[in-house]
C-alpha cells in the first residue's frame, strides 16, 4: 500500500474540486483537474473543460512554465497516452520536466489503461495511484462505466407522489413535485450525456428536453455561465415513427437521435436530428443493443425521463445503475397512473432492491438516489 | 410577554424529559414532568408514569417533603383542579407551600383550563405559562387534540415498496420494509391508545395487532419495562360481523373492541372484546361518529394500519392528523397493491397535500413523518 501524505491529500483534494468545474461540459471526455506544486507551493492549477479544448495536465503546466522542473502534478485521472484531439498528456508532463505524478486513479480507457503512467516510468519520473480514488470515481461514473462495461451509466429519474403515483388518469402531471425539484431535475440532466425518452412521452406531454439555464439554482448560474451551456442529446425510443417534425423538440437547436429498428427517411426534420437504426441480434434485447450502440456513439451517461413502460423495461433488464427519486407529499389515489410497469412480477422475493445512497429534502419534497444492488 | 430565564428553560427541560418517562404509559391520562427548585437546587423531580398512579406533582412533591416550602415548580402541563382518581394538584402544591409555579402550557381539558392556575393564583402563589409550549405539545399531541377536538389524533401508518405498493397481488407483504422500520413501528404503537384495523385485514392477514417488547429497540427495552407494558386497545372495523373468536388477535389477553352499526352478541369472544355499537346520524359520517365516540371512551390517539380502502377513506375525509410512512428500496410493480383508494379524484389540484414534518433514515429504509396541511 503506497503511503500518501495529509499534504497530497489537500493537492489532490483542490484537483478534485477543479475537475468538477468540468462536470458539465466535458462530455465525452472525463472531467479531470490537475494541481502542479514544487517546494510545496501551488505553481499550477488546471481543468479540463471541452472536448477538443486543453486537457488538465496541459493548462496547469501553462500556468507553472518553467516552475514545472521537478515538480509533482496531481492529477484526478491518470495522464493520457493516445494523440487524440490534443496531443498525450503523458508526455507533455515528460516535456516540462515533472519530477513525480500522483494519480487519484488508473484510466480504464483501454486507449490508455495504464500506458500513460507507463510511459512516465519509463522515462524515470515517479508515479503513484490511488489517492481519494473514491471521489475521482464519482467525478466520472459515465465515463468510467462505458470504458469498463461498453455501456452508459443510466439513471432513471422518477418524479412521483407519496403513493408512487406519476400523473393523474387522465395524463394530468403539472406538477406533482415542487420547483426546487424540477431545478434539481435541471442540474442532474446538465451533467448528462443524454436525456432518454420514447415516443409514447413526446406524444402525451411534447416536451422540449432540454436544460433550460433559467431553471438553474443562482449558484448553478454563477458556476455554469449560459454561453458555454452544453445540451445532452435527446434520445427518443420511436419504433414505429411517430414522432413528427412539429413536436416542441426540434425547436430547440441540438442534437436529437429518433431511434428504430426500421429504416427510416428524415424529411422535414431539422438536420440537429439524426436516426440510430439499431440492429437487435437474437441473443441481445432491444434496451441492451440500444445501450451499447450509445456508447458506441460516446455517450456516457443517460438521463431517462420516460414513463411506467420503459421504467419497467429497464429495472427488469438490470440495465439502471442509479434511481433517482423525487416525492412529494400528495397523495394521487388509485385511478392515477404508477411508475413502474413490471407485469411479470408476482412474488415479493423477486422485486428489484435497491441500495439507499442519499437522501435529501427540497423543501417539502424528497430526492432519494439509490444504487442497484450487488 | 412573561420572561423566562436561561435555568427556568433548564429546569423545565428537564421536566419535559421526566415527562417523556411516561409516555408510552399514561393513556388516557397525559404524560407530565415536574421539577420542584429551591435557591437554585432541584429538591424534588416527579412524572406521571399510569392513569390512577401519582402525578407528577405529587410524585416531585414527595421528593422535596419541607423543602417544597416557598419552592419553585416546573410542571409541562397545567396542575389539574380537579378531584379524579386523584386530588388536585393545584391543591397539593399550595398545601405543600409552593411560592411559584410555572407551566409550560396550560390544559385544554375542560374540567382544568385555567382552573388549575386560578387556584393557585388565588391563594397567592405567583404562576407563569408558557415556557417551552411547543416542546409540551409534543408530548400530548393525542390528550390534547381529543381535549380541544372532541376526536382522538389520527396517524396513518403506510409500510410500501418505493412504487407505493403494500403487497403482492397475491397479498403477500412479509416483509416489505426492514427489521428498523417494524422495530420503529412498535415503538409508534406502543405510544399509541389504540391500534385501528378492519375485518378485511384480519381475515387476509390475521395479525396480533399488539405490542411485541421483544421487538424493541435495545434502548427503549431499558427504558420501558417488559413488567408496566401497556397494550393499545385494538379497535376493529366490522361491520359485518367477520372477525371470529377464532382470529388470532383473541391470543392476547388485551381489549379488542369490534365496530359495527348493528347489534351484536359476542357469544364465545373473550371477556376483553367488546362491542361498540355505532349510532351514524345522518349529518356525520361513519369514520367521524366512530371517532367522537372513541374519544368519549377516552382515546386519546389512534395508529391506523389498515388496507387502501380505510386509508383512502380517511385521508378523503380530513380525519388523518400524521401520515407515517416508510419506504423500503424495493420496486413492487404495476400489478402489486396500491396504498391509497381515492377513486373520485381526477384533478391534480384536489389531491390531498402534506406538510414534510420529520425526515430519518432507517437502514435503506425511510421513515417520513407528514402532517395535514392548513
Amino acid at each position: 500500500m503506497q503511503q500518501f501524505t495529509a499534504q497530497d491529500k489537500q493537492f489532490m483534494q483542490l484537483a478534485i474540486e477543479l475537475a468538477k468545474k468540468g462536470q458539465f461540459t466535458t462530455a465525452p471526455n472525463p472531467a479531470v483537474g490537475c494541481v502542479i506544486v514544487k517546494n510545496g507551493n501551488i505553481v499550477g492549477k488546471g481543468f479540463h473543460f471541452k472536448a477538443g479544448e486543453a486537457h488538465a495536465e496541459v493548462m496547469a503546466l501553462r500556468e507553472a512554465g518553467e516552475n514545472a522542473k521537478g515538480a509533482t502534478a496531481y492529477v484526478t485521472l491518470e495522464p493520457c497516452s493516445h494523440y487524440g484531439r490534443t496531443p498525450p498528456c503523458a508526455k507533455g508532463l515528460i516535456d516540462a520536466g515533472i519530477g513525480k505524478v500522483i494519480a487519484a486513479m488508473a484510466d480504464p480507457n483501454p486507449t490508455v489503461a495504464g500506458k500513460g503512467l507507463k510511459m512516465l516510468s519509463d522515462v524515470g519520473v515517479e508515479t503513484k495511484v490511488g489517492l481519494l480514488a473514491d471521489q475521482a470515481e464519482l467525478l466520472n461514473k459515465g465515463f468510467l462505466t462505458r470504458m469498463r462495461t461498453g455501456k452508459p451509466f443510466v439513471q432513471l429519474k422518477m418524479a412521483m407522489s407519496l403513493d408512487g403515483k406519476t400523473a393523474m388518469a387522465s395524463g394530468e402531471s403539472k406538477w406533482i413535485t415542487n420547483e426546487l425539484s424540477r431545478q434539481d431535475v435541471q442540474q442532474e440532466r446538465a451533467k448528462s450525456s443524454a436525456i432518454l425518452s420514447t415516443s409514447q412521452t413526446i406524444l402525451a406531454d411534447d416536451p422540449l428536453l432540454n436544460i433550460r439555464w433559467e431553471q438553474f439554482s443562482e449558484q448553478l448560474q454563477q458556476d455554469y455561465p449560459k454561453e458555454t451551456l452544453r445540451q445532452p442529446v435527446r434520445i427518443i425510443l420511436d419504433n414505429h415513427h411517430q414522432v413528427l417534425p412539429t413536436h416542441k423538440l426540434f425547436q430547440i437547436n441540438s442534437p436529437v437521435w429518433l431511434v428504430s429498428e426500421k429504416e427510416r427517411e428524415l424529411a422535414g426534420f431539422p438536420d440537429f436530428c439524426k436516426h440510430i437504426q439499431l440492429n437487435v441480434e437474437n441473443s441481445a434485447s432491444y434496451l441492451q443493443t440500444l445501450l451499447i450502440e450509445l456508447a458506441k456513439r460516446q455517450i456516457n451517461s443517460i438521463w431517462v425521463e420516460a414513463g411506467a413502460t420503459l421504467a419497467g423495461a429497464l429495472i427488469n433488464e438490470y440495465l439502471v445503475d442509479e434511481l433517482i427519486v423525487y416525492i412529494a407529499p400528495k397523495l394521487l389515489g388509485s385511478n392515477a397512473k404508477g411508475l413502474c410497469y413490471l407485469p411479470q412480477l408476482t412474488k415479493l422475493a423477486d422485486a428489484p432492491e435497491w441500495q439507499l445512497e442519499k437522501l435529501m429534502q427540497l423543501s417539502s419534497d424528497i430526492k432519494i438516489i439509490y444504487h442497484r444492488k450487488g
